[in-house]
């Protein structure tokens, strides 16, 4: 055998689990087609969130007049969108280096090539032969195409939105998901005319309905036009018929559901019905020795789960017995003001016929976001009503993707609402509502 | 009795006693004989972390260019005092009446007025006598002053910095503690001349070494003097003379250590030799029935401890048991960036006598650091070696004083270096630096 581990996909599944081989002395090989990061360095994750960024800085100028702060002619400023592409490309090319210095730290041989699997834990990359013990599969997935009726439409997808020079007045971002309404008002904050249309039958599928339902209100408050219940039918002329009706329309954002992106094989791999590959709990595909991680895996498409199979996989790889949880993984929204939640939605909780109750303690209540200027939002903490076990926890608020992470810790520990309510907050800081909602879990809230 | 419990000063000690006491059914009165909130609402937390957010975002208009926004004249901008202040005062105006609202719906009385003890359970307000079956001392601290040999100087204290109508070039800061860091960094934010006299014999005294020696070179850096070795002498002609060499001064901020503000009382209290009052760990003074909170009993100057102990002090009152945990309480210091530390510092550590590690990560490694453009920083978990119990956190980060309560929750319950290397982390966040530097604890990061 030529190594341990052959990973065929550079992204955040395949690039962390080589990197992980590599630490526990494995000898591991990766197998990369295009860019080391793969979609989200390259396209998604990284860059969406840098163009975010300097278009939410774009917007807060609007309001740093209220901070005490003269000399900005508003009318004069504006989004270069030249400059903002350039900045999002360094960061990216800074972090696909810092990920290439890894993979060679860690004793990782990089092989450039699209590859093939074989028989007999071999894999073909275009006529070269390699075989290893495992095989793991991280290729990832890639956006549904827009089908046949819009071949004379102007369609972008995310994977070449960085080539573009600039931008027309009307969008149409299509897709049902997360990064659909991130696109969505990316675009709306650069003062472009958008509309979502959802381009499948459900909206923010595994969000709470609590979350849906806020996003949906702050879409329309966006003037952003939010199209659930039609689909996209033909373009012509500058306009998309969308059940039976014209939207305004000079370029389409493919942001659909995604599909896989399965790699040859000798051995045809099985499929599960939604076409991705089938895996066990431990990652194991049809084929004996051959794993699949991450988007092509279909079980998650968050680059956070994504890089905990990649290790989780070694560790199996290892001999190391480990459940994947995959009820506590925090799920983000980059918006204006973001989302975030983690754990048991509502709905979940019904389902499973525990006694809960919701406690919540408003931004609008809390020192910081009021000096920050970003009261908008709140915390809510879906708690067992017998032991007080914290089930989940959604935050919005200006910095919810990061909160979050407080909220990860307690559900990972399996804490309580009285460990919520009785670990001592810095004052003044957004991270109060944490206790508050603890306390108001026992109808004890100080502030409230 | 009038009343179950009297609550002298109306500070985040007090108010939130009262507060608690209101939620749990006990008849209670506050008195307070200037405002609502007390030094952290009025002068302290909330109006410096004002003026200070107000200085960060004039700073950052610096590097708004960066992010690909067009249009900003950087010599045109200018920090509007009036405004600035203005603004803090609306924050606070909007925070004490909610307060005072929280403390009607409770149902407390509030009586304006000093208070000076009596005996038996009696509390004189002036001229009328309030007797209550427990009296609690929530009374704060003012700065120590700066002594005779100052009197012909310009000195302003908290207290009376939102009076004054502009600010001088020359500015000197005295005191070795987190506000005077903080108001040393918010004068240089405004492009003032900057010296900071520490004014005794210890500098950011709690703190961890590594902390102070970082902050200490970022003083540098901004071009803030710090002087630590000497004490200011005396004041002449725009010149004030510390440790024998003449100081450029133009107005002394007096940032000094803090002096207990003792109520009058019929039986003497017994003080501390720091000459605060004295109480045991349930917060009873040496008089009978007579608890004291806060500032004033000198074990913390933090708004969030002495909060915490006007809750715990009337869950004392109510006969529930409690230990008052002082070990893993949050410190944070709003500087740019800011710095946080929660549990044990290595030399606490150290004093134990643990067999412990250090595990780092860099903000620079971290891609929604870099998106930020606040790659300056890092997280330090320092944990038992034998069993990985996580014994204190530091960070320094843009938002590090936000980023500590995820490293509360962990030390609230005792979490190990292995629960924090596997809680999943959204990405792009800043917070994934937690489980890196989790798994760095095993020599197992993944981006390093």
């Amino acid at each position: 055998m030529d190594y341990d581990v052959l990973i065929i996909g550079a992204g955040p599944s395949g690039y962390v689990a080589a990197i992980r081989a590599g630490q526990v002395g494995l000898k591991t090989a990766i197998v990369e087609k295009q860019y080391i990061g793969g979609m989200c360095l390259n396209w998604g994750c990284i860059p969406t969130k840098a163009i975010l960024e300097s278009a939410k800085k774009f917007k807060k100028l609007g309001e740093i007049e209220d901070f005490g702060i003269d000399g900005i002619d508003t009318g004069k400023i504006a989004f270069n969108w030249d400059k903002v592409k350039s900045r999002s490309k360094r960061i990216t090319r800074k972090l696909t280096a810092g990920v290439n210095f890894l993979l060679k730290k860690n004793g990782i041989e990089m092989i450039s090539g699209t590859a093939r699997i074989g028989s007999d834990r071999s894999v073909w990359v275009d006529d070269k032969k390699i075989s290893a013990k495992h095989i793991i599969i991280a290729t990832g997935s890639k956006p549904k195409p827009m089908g046949d009726a819009f071949s004379n439409a102007p369609v972008v997808e995310m994977e070449n939105l960085f080539e573009r020079e600039a931008f027309p007045e009307n969008i149409v971002v299509t897709g049902n998901h997360i990064s659909s309404v991130e696109m969505a008002q990316f675009f709306r904050l650069i003062h472009k005319n958008v509309t979502l249309v959802t381009n499948s039958g459900y909206f923010l599928d595994g969000l709470d309905t609590f979350l849906v339902e806020y996003i949906t209100k702050k879409l329309a408050s966006d003037n952003i036009e939010l199209i659930t219940d039609a689909y996209p039918e033909k373009y012509a002329d500058g306009g998309l018929t969308v059940g039976g009706k014209k939207v305004k329309c000079d370029l389409i954002v493919n942001c659909n559901s995604r599909k896989a992106i399965i790699p040859e094989s000798e051995t045809p791999l099985q499929l599960t019905e939604r076409g991705f590959i089938k895996t066990t709990d431990n990652f194991q595909t049809s084929i004996d020795g051959v794993y699949a991680i991450g988007d092509v895996a279909g079980r998650s498409f968050l680059a956070h789960m994504a890089s905990a199979q990649g290790i989780h996989v070694i560790n199996a790889i290892k001999g190391i017995q480990a459940h994947f949880d995959y009820s506590t993984y925090p799920i983000n929204m980059y918006t204006t003001p973001e989302i975030a939640q983690i754990g048991m939605t509502e709905q979940k909780i019904k389902e499973e016929g525990y006694d809960y109750k919701i406690s919540e303690f408003p931004l609008s209540a809390n020192g910081k976001a009021l000096i920050e200027n970003n009261t908008e939002g709140l915390i809510r903490l879906l708690s067992d009503k017998k032991y007080g076990q914290v089930l989940g926890v959604q935050v919005v608020a200006e910095n919810a993707t990061d909160m979050i992470a407080e909220a990860g810790a307690y559900l990972k520990v399996e804490a309580t609402v009285y460990d919520v309510a009785h670990t001592i907050h810095a004052h003044p800081t957004v991270s109060e509502i944490f206790f508050e909602a603890g306390f108001d879990a026992m109808d004890r809230a100080i502030h409230k």
